[in-house]
């Protein structure tokens, strides 16, 4: 399967300039460097990073460039690679040391991001247990590994769009919240692609983008994002997505996961339990696309998810302008729990999870792609 | 009756530098001005604006230095007054015939208004039956005019909060959404009437605002004016409202409108249709607080109400700063409609009116107050 993405949010720069998504020979020569899409710019612009420090690299995890677990993961990788495939180092044990500090330094950047340490141990275990052939071939190994990890991924969210489209019809209204889409990922994301491969596959869909508050990750990057990929997107304040479902502009809703307990219950951005009402209210479909892996079998329900509280300010002020009283009280959780008696089905890389899904996530939990 | 409001929204600034909010023997007293809270300087600061000039009253109502449709009647009014009571015209029939152009011009600084012409007739039709009697003749009734209204307006949004009051308990916490208060009104407002005239008989509340994307009102003005009568008050995102509702801290939403039809269906801002379906997943009871002159019997149902949608701009961008990409689609509905179905409840001046609403909105039209 050719690996491909309709936005580049992570991409492996050649010292020749080519674009690369898999370890291919090409990209596996000497001199490249990790490439990302700067999403501190969007939407205003486009602009890539080029980055082949630590100092980069964890600049752009900590600031935000790069966000989204998946596309963080990938990065991370691509970066440590870049970073080692500059050392100098000449001694095999020196640089093996020199790779776990960096991968160390990196997980750091980010702790909670759960892709971010999965992805760098998924490379440092590869040169580990690579047992040696000199530093030429620990370069190779790292950056193999992590072109690899992206070419998987871009795979992973091509095949959640290809199930993904089967729900999907011509004419059809879509509502999503916040980003889960290209530029969260490797590849297509995980809400977005049933929409771009419907969008491929020549169907036309009208998308509505939540612009999900505070952060507005809806407004300012799913939205660029379907607009750069040619599908058809407005931008709705959260509320206002019940009035257009009465309106009967709405067929599906799809959203992403953060995590997944056993039975179903689902941690996504805060907005996404109250969409599920409103769908539920209209009898319209509610969808979660999302990785497989992402389900946490460890989890009985939702109730066990814990729930992020963030910084009032993401509320109480916008662009360094005041928008409430000084010192007013604020709940900000990051997440809410969708129950998963209000949810459709699961939209996986191994296809798609009917209720019941205490049941049917241990079924799926055999299949092997 | 006292006429008493918690937040001095619109009042009479005698030349004394006296404040009055009904037709007192001292607020009738010549060389006055209509006084306002310039709400375009909140949340970050309390300033007022003293007005006897008809550009001043056109570029408050219009820049919303002065909204919500109680306070711009009361302030139109008010202005009328005070502008006529500067005037040098000796002659009764020019100075009617100046007062008349005067309303007008006021009329036409927000067309779309209702009360602001409902008042601005009742002043007008006052001094033409008044059958002349003098310059000051006029000039004193249509300031005793204005001042009623002001005064009926807080004895108005008196009883709405007595009547309302009388649905809550102590330790109860409650949901509003936009700003249906004392800066939307001469007195305490609508869905902030009950929460006042509760808090000042000792309860305890815990009350959470909805910013109300996307102008932002709940968070600018709703927690501004609580806080600031010493409610205790929380500001949280429009999509935060059902999570909250799930962990049960409301126990209680109580909204205002903008129009209701026969049947009960309630158009308000934006996000409130969202809300009532979320209270009615959560089994919690959602209330509307309104002078019952906002039933509009001519109007069988919601779907006979027209819907304004507002410039894209005030979703895509903020304080100047770019929120979504360019060109792209908006939906930006100013309102939406509950159904009657989701409402437990009216909170009126006449009291509180139950389902069925077709049948009950009928009995309490004939109760006199």
């Amino acid at each position: 399967m050719k690996p491909t993405t309709r936005i580049d949010t992570v991409s492996w720069l050649s010292a020749d300039g080519s674009i690369h998504f898999s370890p291919s020979p090409e990209a596996l020569r000497p001199g490249g460097k990790l490439r990302i899409i700067d999403q501190r710019a969007l939407p205003a612009h486009l602009e890539y990073l080029r980055i082949d420090t630590l100092e980069e690299a964890c600049d752009a995890i900590q600031t935000l460039a790069v966000r989204g677990a998946p596309a963080i993961g990938c990065a991370a990788a691509l970066a440590l690679a870049a970073v080692t495939g500059k050392s100098g180092t000449a001694n095999q044990e020196a640089l093996l040391k020199e790779v776990m500090k960096n991968a160390r330094v990196l997980m750091e950047s980010r702790p909670t991001a759960v892709n971010l340490a999965w992805a760098l141990n998924r490379c440092t275990a590869r040169i580990v247990t690579g047992n040696g052939g000199g530093t030429e071939q620990i370069k190779e190994s790292l950056l193999r590994e992590a072109l690899s990890i992206l070419e998987e991924d871009i795979a992973l969210c091509a095949r959640i769009g290809e199930y993904g489209r089967t729900l999907l019809h011509d004419g059809m209204g879509i509502l999503t919240h916040c980003n889960a889409g290209a530029l969260a990922a490797g590849g297509d994301g995980t809400a977005l692609a049933p929409i771009y491969a419907a969008h491929a596959g020549g169907m036309k869909l009208k998308v509505f983008s939540d612009e999900t508050r505070p952060l507005l990750q809806g407004a300012r990057l799913t939205a660029w994002e379907l607009k750069q990929g040619g599908v058809d997107v407005s931008v709705i304040c959260d509320n206002m997505a019940a009035r257009l479902m009465r309106e009967g502009r709405i067929q599906a809703v799809i959203v992403g996961a953060d995590r997944i307990a056993a039975n179903g219950d689902t941690a996504n951005k805060i907005g996404t339990y109250s969409v599920a009402i409103a769908a539920r209210y209209h009898r319209i479909p509610f969808y979660v696309a999302t990785p497989y892996s992402t389900f946490d079998m460890s989890l009985s329900s939702g109730e066990q998810i814990p729930i992020e509280q963030r910084a009032p300010g993401e509320v109480t002020s916008f662009a360094g302008v005041k928008t409430a009283p000084d010192g007013v009280s604020v709940c900000n959780p990051a997440f809410d729990v969708t129950p998963h008696s209000l949810i459709r089905a699961f939209i996986t890389d191994r296809g798609i999870i009917r209720p019941p899904f205490e049941k049917n996530l241990v079924v799926f939990q055999s299949i092997q792609r």
